[in-house]
């Protein structure tokens, strides 16, 4: 059978892990140096330095060798203490996943329920935090996108019916899919504690997380009661010797972060999240254009709340997302995202973020629109064309204007 | 200006360099050991081996730290002596390039001129060496493919032609942009001496080339009085310390080639030929889609003819081939084959060999075909939807047969 | 001044991170894949079931995107509950730290107290075991070897002594510094919890941390009433999804780790200990004969509990062992470990664990010899020479033996 | 059989290959990119900019795809013509082989024959050539230094005799040992053309061989008739596209050679100089001390002859210098050199050049006295004590002065 071995460079479309550009897998091909040597504690002093840049922060930054749950947990148990209330407007399978943690590190969740296609109305997270008079919540969990469903919130709104509410919780905030993606500035925006991690818009393997705090953040932290150690804030800021990481840092991982960070730098945020705005839109017409055939959707209703990260596309009944995902990626070599739980086996998703191009974004979308053909779903032929139709109109417009 | 920081893989669809998969990369990942190590000479002596398998010969093989150009040399310079005279049934750039390359080392060359669309005809080449009584020609210069015209001309038939003018000139055949693409058999179709380069169809970085000798070409090697050291095949078979290489091996790349060969065998070679055979039929449809609007066409007339490795389109006067190569490689990310010597400007060209796929192929012609948007050069869109059209239908094909 | 750039590799000698192989590096030079794809999947996999080699073990395995600090709080929260009492016998500068963890777990911890220089002996263990007859205490922490120290403790030993004692307490190990270094063995031992790192014996970067859980260890698990979610084994145990990875695996790692558990088993286990335990002998001869002059010894007193991956060297009052480190690894190229805590600035630690050999072994003591000569520390010249007649008459015996 | 795997990197003091940096590793680490892209264009240019440098010299370079024996052909092919005759003073198998590769290419060649222990007296040299009225001699081949022998000749002197004879043969120098090792001023001592390849103080993979050429060697060239075209000048100062290589440029290898030019400008050429020599001496100091058993001595005869980057040990009738050799690298692993032609079996090489420190040395040298021990060769024990006190002594120096 001459299809059995796979040739080629896969195109890597999941919402995370994303392409490593060579330029970080060079960086990572080091042996490892003495923990206090000069040079490796420069590059990772230099990290937390331009990380901030990453998170438009001046406040503290903590890293963590472990991935994007890892960074969930050090967020909850550095601020909140056994039994404290934490409040989660649901945008997906990540806000219900987070505030499920929260529950199991022996904290208590209250969900404003969503409908996986839409965010919350910051309205609603106003009233219920008006009518929170003793101030039980200590927390809100908000996810900036939830790659599950694609939908993206407004945290300036958010934020702003925290304010006009007077509560005091804390606004904290998953950044994973969205940090060097879509823009997002913790102090401006007033965001207490962010979250992020190594494998979606900072182009890197997984194995790091990150945590950014603001003053009010720690502040909150010396009072909560939570079990912790390697997650612990206040070990690090006492101790020179904690202060990077509790015990081995993952030098490889930091040689890779720091080309990244230069990377992100070098091409500047704005280019960054206009890039990723192109290629989301790009997507979103071109399966607007194979929905035509009335089997498929984009997820997020609204236009204005779509992630620049990543595309959830909602099936019919009837239609196997899973099977599309599988052959997608067994087939054709081209791995998508799955539907997540409520969405499992009704929706696919196509990941666009991070080391993310053009050329590399058509030979998506044609992989996705070869597996509907192969599996006969139906669908209007001819989205990749739509998707260089307004890829290239974007292109002119830049050169003519 | 957003579009200013190229970010994700360049796709590379240039006719050589082609991609290098990683598992070859991370192969040369490997500081170099004592020549006289057991583990590099084994690999080197196995490469020796399996390089056989791959131009389908028993016969003796040359390595050369060199590229293609020094393996050409090679060929001739082992073969031939000052003042013999090659016969050059012209393909395109590259029969001509060899050709050129024998005059300069004071050989004689004489052209069966070619229209660069079609392969020359045999019975054109019998009726030479059969009016060449005297034997005055000394050998053939054969590409299989000429890269710049995509022609593809057929060695059996060759063969037959020589042998039924009965003489007794050499077949050398350049199978650089061939080998590990398209059918080769060296020992059963009567090859004399092959030549090839790492850069293409094996998938290695440029800097080895590779000379196949059978005891014919070594028969004439005793005679062929051309000054040469480096190439000489004498030194090689005579002493153990040359037998490999005429000084120090370069390592690296073997380790790379080792990587290459079994990635090779493990496909299977007639898996690897049906793959390009697949790519290059997709590429087909998709340009004489394109075609429809009436500025471009496949540069080779014949299908038959046409190479499983690259496509050269040409385009109507007035349409500047340069211009859409480099709007394509700077803007699009999409790396591509210009036009050469009699093309230049008139031709631009799609690689489709070495470590392709379809996913990559799609994104390779999605973004030919937004250059062409960009560039206003006129096309009929939906040139990838046909390519999808053909490789779903070949996928259903094989799932169903 | 000429000495002012680094040229040529750096001599690796702490004890961790320790030198990762060349093939290692080679498998992390790879673009992540989908997750969920089988590739993956298989990798992560088959290092479930070789790591159980490793530490001799049939029970279960868990792996964290974390460093050692991170297993060894894995092995806590999964086990034992905030209020609970836990044994240390006190090591050094990691039994301390492990039980400092706990404590700030809001466990409870009593320490046997120990010079720094020897083994607790286990009938002290047995003694106070004995004595708890209303077993308050829930578990022991033991590290196998504590890296400060080089003192090495018998586990079986301390196992007999349980059992001796009648006592349910759990037995947490500490193999970080010694698996795949000396021999451990899990099962055989009776361990109830192993806990080991990435970056010492497993030849790895830093960035992954496992626990061995035996059934014991499993149902004590249950009662366990710590908060904890990114090191819950329940959550492990129970879902598919979370089965290998609490979140997004570290696939590069995974990768390494795939290479160095190859490496390990064909070199096998029992000449891993053999090649470490002769490497520390020749660094014991070294260290004696430079103490000669009466400065400096070894710091664990009983040749029976020196470890085999790392040697302290004690110095006497007035010299300064962090000049010691920073000239030996600033200017000589050769990074060394040095005094921790109580042992600060009194001691330098020689790591020889790992991808360690006798040649880079002699580069590393002659690079300690310099320094001392360098800062005009009394010794002994002519160290390296007898580990020289060490290493051959060890190699001279198992010629002729 | 516990030695039975080798675990830990090999040390690799042949003199060529030579320790690859990880910098440069890394920088290979890339997928090719269309040759006419202006990134790796941009490279090459930077790299035919800085090898100036590292030649001193402002005149011609070109560079092959080939190692130092197409270097050397090159050389010859480029500036000489069948028939002519050269000058060849013997330093040892170098030189001979130089010569005997001329001679192949049908050139006439004149040994002045040496005694492999120093090098031919200029004056002899200036004999000769004035003796040669009729100018017959075209050209001298001298090896700056011969490896073999390490044997280094004064090419100032040389000139001086060529000039004191008022010849005008041109002065090819082989400077593959000791570029970016050894002091060498192309323009400033008149040498007409230089050879060398990547694998020796370029500290690169071998597979790169370079020529520079003087203007009078240029003039030459235009009327030197040798066979010629991979090698050819005319075809890269004529054409654009020929320029850099003849046919497809070594991509991989270039992006490495502009990691080494980097790294071996950021050191300064100055300080690389000095770092060889103090290593050369180390290793002098530490084989005059082996030596004093009485069974091995230094080739070179004259300290000021002595080469910088590799040392001739010549051994005593009835000593295999073979199985030293062997032994080292298949037991001890650290790989050496070998004798060669008229030394073979009679003598071993300790190479110390390129990416080398004091810490590597070390461990070569204590690998190659655990050698001489566990084969029962005489020896003076204590060889590498003499290293360190050396090289102490000039680093107190360098701290005190």
């Amino acid at each position: 059978m001459s299809y059995s071995v796979h040739r080629g460079r896969h195109l890597l479309n999941t919402p995370g892990p994303t392409n490593v550009p060579e330029r970080v897998l060079q960086a990572m091909v080091r042996n490892p140096m003495d923990l206090s040597d000069p040079v490796p504690l420069a590059v990772i002093e230099s990290c937390f330095q331009d990380i901030k840049k990453i998170f438009k922060t001046e406040h503290e930054i903590f890293m963590y060798a472990s991935n994007g749950h890892g960074a969930w947990e050090a967020a909850l148990v550095n601020t909140m203490s056994p039994g404290d209330l934490l409040l989660v407007p649901e945008l997906g399978n990540f806000s219900t996943g987070w505030g499920e943690m929260a529950e199991a590190l022996q904290m208590r969740t209250e969900t404003i329920k969503g409908d996986w296609r839409q965010a919350i109305d910051p309205e609603k997270i106003r009233e219920r935090l008006a009518a929170d008079t003793s101030h039980e919540i200590k927390g809100l969990l908000i996810v900036q996108t939830d790659t599950a469903t694609s939908v993206t919130c407004d945290i300036p709104a958010i934020r702003k019916a925290i304010d006009e509410a007077g509560h005091p919780a804390l606004l904290l905030v998953d950044t994973i899919p969205t940090l060097a993606v879509t823009d997002f500035r913790m102090d401006e925006w007033g965001v207490d504690v962010a979250v992020t991690a190594s494998q979606k818009g900072l182009m890197m393997p997984p194995g790091l997380g990150f945590v950014a705090a603001s003053p009010k953040a720690l502040e909150a932290h010396k009072k909560a009661t939570s079990q912790r150690r390697y997650w612990d804030w206040s070990l690090r800021l006492a101790s020179e010797s904690y202060r990077t990481f509790c015990g081995t840092s993952p030098q490889s991982q930091l040689y890779g972060l720091r080309a990244a960070l230069d990377m992100l730098l070098e091409e500047g945020l704005e280019n960054v999240f206009a890039r990723h705005k192109r290629l989301a839109t790009a997507t979103h017409r071109c399966v607007e254009h194979w929905g035509k055939a009335g089997a498929m959707e984009l997820n997020a209703i609204h236009a204005a709340q779509r992630a620049d990260g990543v595309t959830t596309i909602l099936l019919n009944e009837g239609i196997d997302g899973a099977k599309i995902r599988d052959v997608c990626r067994d087939e054709m070599q081209c791995a998508l995202g799955g539907g997540l739980r409520n969405l499992s086996g009704r929706a696919f998703r196509i990941g666009h973020m991070g080391d993310m191009n053009e050329a590399l974004l058509y030979g998506a979308l044609a992989s996705v629109e070869a597996t509907l053909s192969y599996l006969d779903v139906p669908y209007e032929p001819g989205g990749v064309t739509k998707a260089i139709d307004y890829l290239v109109a974007e292109r002119k417009k830049n050169r003519d204007g």
